[in-house]
């Protein structure tokens, strides 16, 4: 019987983390910088060292699976790039869980081995420049180089000057895709980065999709006027009707859909002087919901709350969208064989949407994608204090490794759907 | 019969609007610049033009009365600086009809003209430094030149390097008030610089007082997390506290006191990403009332309602007092004289209170001061298109002339008390 070998994958984690950690335990290893290329480098490393093929792709992916096979292959892995002052765990545990995984399977002789590729992707953040996703997407074909080529990063250099130094030629990069086609699913382990199953007490998740993220910037714009000589009644604050749509937009939200999350991360008013009042106002807005329905419902009824506040305060108001993100289905059959899985190992398993975007969102396009969640600590994440006990780190790699088993059976008795959007 | 010259109050104040005039009709005549220092030099010599010895004194502020007087004089005037993209009345206009008036006294030989004293009072504004009012200040003793000693304007020159090029020595800048002796009251003439006297058909007001001014910076203080992963039920969000209490801030003061205004001109969250759920925030929040005490109630009203807010929300809060300037009360003596002047020119006068700051304030804490206002087009002021039409400008110079006479004649028939705080 293959097992995990839990205190291998913890120290592989620790030894993993000290590639670019910072002394507060936290990680800066930001996509394309020495200390990514250097994480890239070591786990190419310990690929070869358990007997696999390791490859770099023309995007900097990392692959490994074993030298004999040809696939298809079953993928698993997640990415090996962090935030600034990041956590140890978001990516790289999906990444180190991958390896133990198929090192378990190789040095257990098990056939399963031969049908598993492992990969750590690159660039999944998008820090540095507008665009994440980088290496997921150049693999499924869908990134277009003149977008990023048009970008600097917050020094000022192009992209291109950035991805050459880290030996990625933008020219060639899409050559990635040429993988696709020898691959036949994707598994992607992951912390869950929010306090929702450490909260209600599950062990392990099994992802139905990733939401769908609408955002815009929300402009409001009155009469700037002199604060002490201009009455109440003669005002058209843009400050106060902001701030009127800021302060309802969770019970507005909540009263379209209870899953359904907004957020407003930034405001401004102008001109910003004490005495002034506000003739102009802006803010970002994010919604997020599972149902692309639901985020337009969301964003109309918001839009109409806003139009209302503004002709009450005297103020005009438009919104200037910025991005969508299609929600994500995971696949129907993918998802049952991972439930088999997670629930032959813990009685405490839920099903959630991932409120974050991942490398699994561009997968599921292409091939029949699953994703499994261990709880975060207080649900922190994108932080030095992010992590997960142990015990949850070991079960979630036991639960990847069965439900290898479970998937690849599912695969082959009837190729299951690849899921397009969420709605 | 002592006139104001109409026309020639109207062109006096083109030709001063010409000095540090925009192309777009507006002024930039920040104190201490060239262009100040050349508006100085104008009106001393329009001062020796009619015959006045004029004296620029310790602080730059600019005096004229005629040669003979010994004085004890009435003041009359205003200041002459402005804001950056400011307007061609604030100020200037009761400078230059304090101007008119005395030379129509001087042309009339009225013998009143030897009971009158004008000036053209330097720095009101208080842009370039963080203090204003530093010519009256100055004048009264109330000045000290170690709180101006270690401030740097925006360019990051020291206060003392400015004034020193302008000819002021911060060391003597306090013989100025060797002056006030010689003063036995104060009248100033302004613009509303806000749209209360227009929207009510009102040709003059006599200022009954000017509001006392509180304040200060209010932080909210919750937990940063992603907007993507944090159900609304799991966020201690600072955003949305502070949103809450700028929301519903004009609710609140009108529930105290409906002459009282407040304003939030500025607001920040932290750490400003848009799918990051603000894990602090803060605002500058500005009250004003005529009376103190009305201003403190206030100020602990909202503070009980921010901190009902936070706790709703898992938020704390704290405010960081920044200043209080008291309100002030116009003298009794002077202001029925004021209205006596008024009312023989016109049946549409009215008693409004100072939403703004004003030399006055200064002036009224040591001899019987007393304010006049004419309406502000539109209401708008520290702009290019603040305006009042020229039948207002000629009207409130002449009130002006006709209440130097009524105070004097008040003055010498039982010397009016000077007003201290207005609560």
């Amino acid at each position: 019987m293959t097992e995990i070998n839990g205190p291998r994958l913890l120290e592989d984690l620790r030894a993993f983390s000290q590639i670019g950690g910072r002394p507060d335990g936290g990680l800066d290893r930001l996509a394309w910088t020495e200390a990514d290329l250097e994480g890239r480098r070591w786990l190419a490393d310990r690929m070869r060292a358990c007997g696999l093929d390791a490859r770099t792709d023309p995007a900097l992916n990392v692959f490994g699976h074993l030298a004999a096979s040809t696939g298809p292959w079953l993928l698993l892995g997640s990415h090996t790039d962090s935030v600034p002052r990041g956590g140890r765990l978001d990516g790289a545990y999906g990444t180190i869980a991958a390896l133990e995984v198929l090192r378990a399977l190789v040095e257990a002789h098990d056939s399963l081995a031969e049908h598993v590729e492992i990969v750590g992707w690159a660039d999944e953040e998008g820090v540095r420049f507008e665009n994440g996703l980088i290496g997921s997407r150049a693999l499924a074909g869908e990134l277009n180089p003149d977008d990023l080529e048009e970008q600097t990063d917050w020094q000022g250099e192009p992209v291109a000057v950035v991805l050459a130094r880290a030996g990625v030629d933008l020219e060639r990069i899409n050559e990635a895709h040429e993988h696709l086609d020898f691959l036949n699913g994707y598994l992607e382990l992951h912390i869950e980065q929010g306090p929702r199953m450490e909260a209600d007490g599950f062990d392990l998740a099994v992802v139905t999709g990733i939401v769908g993220v609408h955002r815009e910037k929300v402009r409001t714009e009155g009469v700037q006027n002199h604060a002490g000589t201009t009455p109440f009644r003669m005002r058209k604050d843009a400050g106060r009707a902001a701030a009127r749509a800021v302060a309802g937009l969770r019970e507005l939200v909540q009263a379209v859909d209870q899953e359904a999350v907004a957020n407003v991360g930034a405001i401004h008013f102008d001109p910003g002087g004490i005495n002034v009042v506000p003739g102009r106002a802006e803010f970002d807005l994010e919604v997020r919901h599972g149902n692309d329905a639901v985020v337009r419902g969301i964003v109309h009824t918001f839009h109409d709350r806003l139009h209302q506040i503004c002709a009450e305060e005297g103020c005009r108001a438009d919104a200037d969208f910025r991005s969508y993100e299609p929600a994500v289905a995971m696949d129907a059959g993918v998802m049952a064989a991972l439930e088999r899985a997670c629930q032959s190992l813990s009685s405490r398993v839920t099903k959630l949407a991932s409120g974050a975007g991942h490398d699994a969102s561009v997968m599921s396009r292409h091939v029949p994608t699953g994703m499994l969640f261990v709880p975060s600590i207080g649900g922190i994440s994108h932080a030095p204090e992010e992590n997960t006990s142990d015990e949850h780190l070991v079960l979630g790699a036991r639960a990847l490794l069965c439900a290898v088993r479970e998937v690849t059976a599912a695969l082959s008795g009837g190729r299951a759907q690849a899921s397009t959007s969420g709605s």
